[in-house]
């Protein structure tokens, strides 16, 4: 029986990476997957999964009125569902794909941030992080050295932000990953 | 630097069984831990932290009103805070916590449900999920033998109830963990 | 599929409270597990799973000679086969556990330690970390404060012994579980 | 203080994909890392870290006879040190790595396989496990569609061999990855 499998990170963790990769494995098993990424993240173009590394590739894209039960029927002989920026579906798509998951057979493997710059979650997040039957970290690092868990926001010239939308799409440079100490107590 | 645990599970994992054994723990190397659990679990009386095998114990109770950095203010010395049913911490105390374990360099260990028996997050489940350093599952197992991921809860008569109130406190046979391909397709 | 499971950890950290726990779980549900414990451990007695927290129960021992086929073949109905001090295991035991698992669909759990005194590893441990399917840290604290993973010998006035037979079965004041860096400098 | 990380898993996982994100992570920091491969695996040139997705970079080599201390004694401010294809350390070495962590406060991250084409431990690997203060695995897939935890050796003709030396260098055709039913029962 399939899984849905929540990897959360902050920012400029490699989630991006990690997902092609495992696109890259299961098709050069000569097995399909169908790749998922947020309409709303254009910063590489829309439908575009890019990692920092230099790796790219095309993808479909969701937003709030995607049904995935309706997006996945097209599809047939499906060996696994990708989806990056999984931080934007909304709780109700969450529950769909842990429905595919578990009743449909389909492994679901999203990526995606835990929480916003004020350390709130993303309802999407928070849902698959309730529900996912496999919830790992990926783990990056802060400039102080401890793990980065959290985000900050910072505007054009650098200094961090307090307030504002949840969502604001921005390149690498407008947020940062940092530890939970430094954002409750940063300099930045 | 101290971190935030969320251990998480089903119902009846034995999530108080294994918080008793972490006090024990730090109580043999001669450290002070605190235990609470919420008011509202009054299953075995209230404050007490009660396990299935028969293991049980005194805690503070906290309410939707607690304030952690008072009741915590009071003890000195401490090396941890254990806190059982934290799924009804509120989301601003689940905040409370992490700063507590990052900034007051407290470790903070809470155990708890993730979801309700609609598949409904709990609110401070989810922040502490979102927020906290360190996640595991602890895992137990449906009667299909899956692993439970999910609760479903009974009447009196043993029926799977649908509808109600996210929170109503009964004994372990007013609930029960499944696994989600039983909890959406289940014939209970 | 069944899989074959590990859950390590140093010294006094609850490996046998979580095993009884589980052994629990199991027969809340109606169904039945095998218990198997070293025959050389006879801390408590001989074939008797002691927790530090008072639970205790008798299982099968297995030493050198044990032919977990054989052992098993006499069980009928089994849904889980769990085992302590498997750090004892031979490497052979260790890959028919492996074998049991994942051809005989049912699943093992096995519960040890690491390495020993001088931190070398267990050959029967090293076996199952290297084939367990689900392989978890039971964390445990050292006296300093960070995760202890490591284990010393004490002599009978509680000074550190360096050298010595790897298995020398003694009460929990033999050993103590540290942190690496106080298993390399610590003042013990 | 710094931790020895070992995250295993089986042929064709990304390993070094994993490796060179977190490489690329630290340096993203302006922060120095040191890299090192095995001598023995010259599949895409000696000392070169190469991932199936097209990622590659130099890295130093390290053999049975280098000595870890020495090595980066030579290298200062190092943030991390990063190893790939450590299951070719000696035993002797991974205790060096555990050291240079838990004593040197250098964090130190191997990436390797657990298991060789016979089921037996690499005794690097097996001593990376038995002390690695933390040891996750990187998930793969078997062409059943079960996780690949290990690795068969294939012949020229793509027939699988049975016997022969635990190490013989090849193209990712000589070697794939399996679940352990596919592994016991596998008719390849």
């Amino acid at each position: 029986m399939a899984k849905l499998f929540f990897r959360y990170s902050a920012m400029n963790a490699g989630k991006s990476t990690a997902l092609l990769q495992i696109a890259y494995n299961y098709e050069e098993q000569g097995q399909r997957v169908a790749l998922f990424t947020a309409a709303i993240d254009d910063r590489t173009g829309v439908g575009c999964i890019a990692s920092r590394l230099g790796l790219q590739r095309q993808a479909h894209v969701f937003d709030d009125r995607t049904d995935f039960y309706a997006a996945l029927a097209q599809e047939s002989g499906l060996a696994c569902v990708l989806i990056d920026e999984s931080q934007f579906l909304t709780v109700e798509q969450a529950r769909q794909l842990h429905r595919l998951a578990n009743v449909g057979n389909l492994p679901v493997i999203c990526f995606g941030l835990r929480s916003d710059f004020q350390g709130n979650a993303f309802p999407g997040a928070a849902q698959l992080l309730t529900l996912a039957e496999d919830v790992e970290e990926i783990k990056t690092i802060c400039a102080c050295g401890r793990k980065a868990t959290m985000n900050i926001r910072l505007d054009a010239s650098g200094q961090r932000v307090h307030a504002g939308e949840q969502v604001e799409i921005g390149g690498n440079n407008r947020y940062l990953q940092v530890c939970a100490r430094c954002f409750y107590q940063g300099a930045t």
